[in-house]
């Protein structure tokens, strides 16, 4: 395992420096859609705080991430009707990570209804845009 | 989603009335080997609080899981020298959930070995409480 390259794209997208359909923003943390989504609503939890994944991240920062990543999954469950969700969290190539910045997957599951396989195409930023907005119409 | 039955086969290993390969055990959790593990390694971080899923589990056994995950994490990470880890977490039966009492799943990967699927066979018990103590080795 290496160490963290802030030159990762969650790093920039949580420097403004590149965008993203943001759903909100706290003093931790980022939730933003996954430009590359395995099912309608996917989106992500970037921790702000820097650090390559699980295995080297601090517990400050994962203590707070699973109340979010909870009521980011009931939000798009709300949001798109969906029959469950998947909270995934990849480590190290090996354990399927493509971006070494923290993230915490949630997938929406529908019944019938196959998931796409991951980065097999790129969203349109518009709907994407329009997916994070319902997704925080339903935290609120 | 309905609700929370506390017949379920978690419920049962945390009452003690049914065996398991356990790794730890806290005030708040009880780590278990998965008995149809997809690699070796694969063990469950089970919260003692009940709830059915992440959708229904309360904020103060979410904020004290992640950190005891990371560990477990780690350690399986360690105890088996796996090249990577995902962390999965499944959401009502369209979301993949089989058993209905919030569960973690870590899952050590190792390059060039595909998974198993998940159900797809019983491991050996002898051979669960041989990899249980050599987690919670690598964790002392």
């Amino acid at each position: 395992m290496s160490g963290y390259d802030d030159g990762n794209i969650f790093a920039k997208i949580l420097r403004g420096e590149i965008p993203a359909a943001k759903i909100f923003e706290t003093d931790d943390f980022v939730a933003i859609m996954d430009v590359m989504p395995q099912s309608k609503g996917h989106c992500l939890l970037l921790p702000k705080a820097p650090s390559r994944n699980l295995l080297d991240a601090d517990d400050t920062t994962l203590a707070k991430a699973l109340p979010e990543l909870a009521r980011l999954a009931r939000a798009a469950k709300a949001a798109f009707d969906a029959d469950g969700v998947v909270m995934n969290q990849f480590n190290e190539e090996a354990g399927g990570q493509t971006v070494f910045h923290l993230h915490f997957h949630v997938v929406p599951h529908y019944e019938g209804v196959p998931l796409k396989r991951h980065a097999s195409g790129m969203a349109d930023p518009a709907e994407l845009r329009e997916h994070a907005e319902a997704i925080r119409a339903a935290l609120a």
